[in-house]
């Protein structure tokens, strides 16, 4: 707060600012630098500066998805994808992802193999929204590999890649290949979402035509707050207060796995991100968590996101896993919460469940 | 300045504002205000926020056009809405609208008695970008009157309409309807651009679908513009404001309007804007105002907008013409600027018009 107060400050003293005027130069030559953090080379040149990631997923989703052709996606992944496809309105196609493993990447092929062209597939590959998971070295090498065989372009949503708790973590999937690779960046998570800042690192023959939709979805011109990360950046102290929510989450992050264990009950089981925000519970015994939602609030004063919420064309594949978020809360609240999700799913365990009841039945139909 | 740094600063007293959120309810109400100085009396349950006023003008293109549909516009107007209806692709119907008595409602009455169903009709009512005018009082009540009767959606476009030089101006169109009146406001011209900050006030059945389309675009949160202006209009400062920015820009019209009678050649004539910032200039003798710019900057060291960045559809009746702003430069420059243009005039009158000559014959083709 301190730091974006003072560049706050450091920013009105040119007045100029506050007019319209060319997408912010000194950003991109800082995003420049700040992706050489995540193992990607590129040029101010291939920056298209967004309002929030949000907006760089709108825009792709506008330049390169609509209703006659298909995009390929996660089965579980971010719902502002979802939102973001709704308007081109493309045929969505899955493939599985696993919170252990991630992205199945022989199902891209398996896809590209049956002769679909999809417009684009959209991935999170590191510390992946809900699932927590981190997609490992090898199936990084080989996705690329397929988009570049397939001419496969590959939006991959890195909102996370800076927060990762496990040493070095793998280079961004962009690192790999500058031309079938978007990079999708955000400030969101590194500094603070209601800057509205994002990125897109693409071809520089894109930055044109995303410009265009970019100028009639909000104008192209610098944002007050374009400049205050600006400003921000140019003090230098972006990598220290990185490490700083790198090391605080990471003590979140264990605390609330710890509590998880002694907490849930048996035949639970959960993932254990090595990047994020986001631990993917499962659970067992047919439990439905957003049926479960509102007595869980009502009785027992704890919240979560239901793992339906992230399924793709609504499918119930997610119907019994829940998504917690183990950065938001302080520790104290962390331990609390935990305590109260393991009341609040052995009571549910001991009721009777006809709705899920109900719903097993149907499986068994024709 | 000095009031939205002072701004700033307050609200990062709250850190909480850095955070994802609702959208800003004490700046919806603090809107609903400010609508009471164009006449309209509105409640902060049919406000949404936006990223900008453009931002309004996507969303609402995206939740009622599409390429099935046709929307009406005036022949001559802002280019923004061009870009925000290319995604959705609707057929674009056009009205007449002169500088000198603005859109013509009849031609609107035309085309819904000729059986055609708009999605909707955009216009610029008050100060309108490019022409300057602003519609009489009467032709606003009839304009009301047929979209009621015709079942015609009308997005007003006030970005402009606190700006007036005139006295107290015509009430909104939103004054007159809440139904099928859409209202479009903007901090940017009254505060400052890069702080990003528009609105709509609409039906409020209508907030939700176009809340769900802004989630899937950006976010529907809170940025820290939001706030900025929330704790600047908290002072009370902005009626004062508003007053020293209109003196101000009313002597810089009336200096450009003397400036333009002294230098403009025999045959040009222009627009005598009673609000906004623009001064609509039509020249004689077949000049193309696109043509003529570059040796216009190159040989006498001024620009301006080409009439022809507003026509619908790169139509050529607007070739002859040009856009001023009377209120981005000082006095002085504007002083300078209009000798510049009148040297530059000059100098395209004397010379031979080869493109203009062959345009001309073109006209006359079967």
């Amino acid at each position: 707060v301190d730091g974006l107060a003072a560049a706050q400050a450091r920013v009105l003293a040119r007045p100029s600012v506050l007019q319209y005027g060319l997408p912010h130069a000194a950003l991109k030559r800082q995003i420049v630098e700040l992706m050489a953090m995540r193992g990607v080379d590129c040029d101010p040149e291939q920056v298209l500066l967004t309002t929030g990631a949000q907006q760089g997923m709108d825009l792709v989703a506008r330049l390169f998805a609509d209703a006659s052709g298909a995009v390929l996606l996660e089965q579980t992944v971010y719902e502002g994808i979802h939102l973001a496809l709704r308007g081109p309105a493309p045929r969505l196609l899955t493939v599985p992802a696993r919170p252990d493993s991630g992205l199945d990447v022989e199902a891209v092929a398996a896809w590209l193999a049956s002769g679909v062209q999809p417009r684009f597939l959209y991935a999170i590959p590191t510390g992946h929204n809900p699932l927590g998971v981190t997609l490992a070295d090898e199936r990084r090498r080989r996705l690329v590999e397929l988009a570049r065989e397939g001419g496969l372009p590959v939006l991959e949503d890195d909102a996370y890649g800076f927060l990762s708790y496990e040493g070095t973590p793998p280079p961004a999937l962009r690192a790999l290949d500058e031309r079938w690779v978007l990079y999708l960046g955000s400030f969101s998570k590194i500094l603070a979402p209601a800057l509205r800042g994002g990125w897109l690192v693409v071809p520089p023959e894109l930055v044109g035509p995303l410009a265009t939709l970019k100028h009639g979805a909000d104008i192209d011109t610098p944002s007050l707050s374009h400049h205050v990360i600006s400003a921000y950046l140019e003090t230098g102290d972006l990598p220290g207060h990185l490490a700083m929510v790198r090391a605080e989450y990471r003590r979140r992050r264990d605390l609330m796995l710890e509590c998880l264990a002694d907490e849930l009950p048996p035949g639970a089981c959960w993932s254990r991100p090595e990047a994020g925000m986001f631990v993917w519970v499962e659970l067992p015994g047919g439990l439905d968590t957003a049926e479960l939602l509102e007595s869980a609030i009502e009785r027992h004063g704890v919240a979560w996101c239901p793992g339906q919420a992230f399924a793709v064309g609504g499918g119930q594949h997610a119907a019994h896993c829940m998504r917690l978020c183990f950065t938001a809360a302080p520790p104290a609240q962390i331990a609390e919460g935990i305590k109260r999700l393991g009341r609040a799913l052995a009571a549910a365990l001991e009721r009777p469940r006809p709705a899920a009841a109900a719903r097993e039945r149907n499986l068994d139909l024709p």
